[in-house]
């Protein structure tokens, strides 16, 4: 058995998201399939994160194991062949045994995108929140700035998800707006819980709207209900941009 | 009556085209529905270039004559909310009377995209053409640099349609390539035949191939038959990107 490393950009707009699941098309269900063809019986991929319905990767990680001998060139050209053009394998590199693309990973990078300006591009309306609203950019700036460092995040984890900690460690948390009104947050840490980068960006714009103050924020990060911070900003806006291992 | 110059944008990927016909969903037929919400009745909208289906437009222009009194930008707004996100009203300016989007035209400006890389990105699968062989890129610069001038451009028109006249004068033609091997081909000129860009394109392409040599280009453009230039390039490589007027 050999263990690979397989790095993929996708555009989520038409998928179910990256986990396997009836009724729809899924990152891991199409990467599966493509990989059978080569093993010739169904094998599984993991995945650095499960990204939701809508959520696009820039460079998302899998593993896998499998005793195909092919050239990881070999095969990367053939799963791309069996992909659909949204989902693109971009590297495969042969990985020590025992790696795990969830497990072994020491911190993901997320961005989302803002677009605060009257008319949004048909090219990126797919890929951009459109906030037209007046924003405060500065105050959403420093609440952005206070989500980095080691906290309790169970307010902005998801419903219904109940995970052995909500204690994670950001190691930067930053938000960006350049001349034409695009709002860049970035976001990397340790670990995330479901929707928390998006439940972090609603409680952004509602500060920046004026509807919550500042120190809001960091109250909100000393651990609460979800209901006290802001609503779940929308999937589109949000990409995965790459897993870090050591 | 007034007359009114409207400036759009749009993905062309699931649309039939800028022209309204039966059977599918065009430019045309869609800002004129979104217009007619305000008219009362229905209203025919002029435009500058008729893009094909999966064609983009960062800059296309249509006139329109109303009576319909709104304030342009109010007009912008409410057509923007009628559109789908994949078509967007950039821009409503009051225009003078006997304003045609077409007929006073003074020069279009088209921009042609080829991904000459092994990958191409879902995020921008649906705006090159993508060409993974070896390019001779500086035999296509050249090729491409010859467009340029007034020349006999039946070579390059759609079989079955029938201009007056098949000369065109292009004020520029230029091909850049960037260090990540995105191809962009630009070129302006005083009018355009149908399917002249592409046509244009796939020629370079098969310079570039080496299938003809860079003189190839120049025989070309002093009239010729449409089977001895190269292949149509397709269309969603192809954007509309601007419209000149005095």
């Amino acid at each position: 058995m050999r263990t690979l490393k397989i790095t993929l950009a996708y555009d989520g707009t038409r998928f179910v998201g990256w986990q396997r699941q009836a009724g729809g098309d899924s990152i891991q269900g199409l990467l599966e399939d493509a990989l059978a063809a080569f093993e010739g019986r169904a094998v599984s991929v993991q995945g650095a994160g499960r990204t939701d319905a809508g959520v696009h990767a820039l460079g998302q990680v899998a593993s896998v194991q499998l005793t195909a001998g092919h050239d990881t060139a070999v095969l990367m050209r053939g799963v791309n062949v069996r992909l659909p053009p949204e989902v693109r394998v971009l590297a495969i590199d042969e990985a020590p045994p025992g790696f795990h693309a969830r497990f072994s990973a020491r911190s993901k990078t997320y961005r989302y995108q803002i677009r605060h300006a009257p008319v949004v591009s048909p090219f990126e309306q797919a890929y951009v929140w459109h906030v037209p609203q007046r924003l405060d950019v500065e105050a959403m700036r420093a609440a952005a700035a206070a989500v980095a460092g080691r906290h309790d995040f169970a307010a902005f984890k998801s419903v219904g998800t109940d995970p052995a900690t909500t204690v994670r460690t950001m190691t930067r948390s930053a938000l960006a707006c350049d001349a034409a009104g695009l709002l860049t947050y970035e976001i990397a840490g340790d670990g995330f819980l479901r929707h928390m980068v998006r439940a972090i960006v609603g409680t952004l714009v509602e500060v920046g709207r004026g509807w919550r103050d500042g120190p809001a924020m960091t109250a909100l990060l000393g651990g609460g209900r979800r209901a006290e911070a802001g609503a779940t900003a929308p999937p589109h806006g949000l990409f995965l941009v790459g897993v870090d291992y050591d």
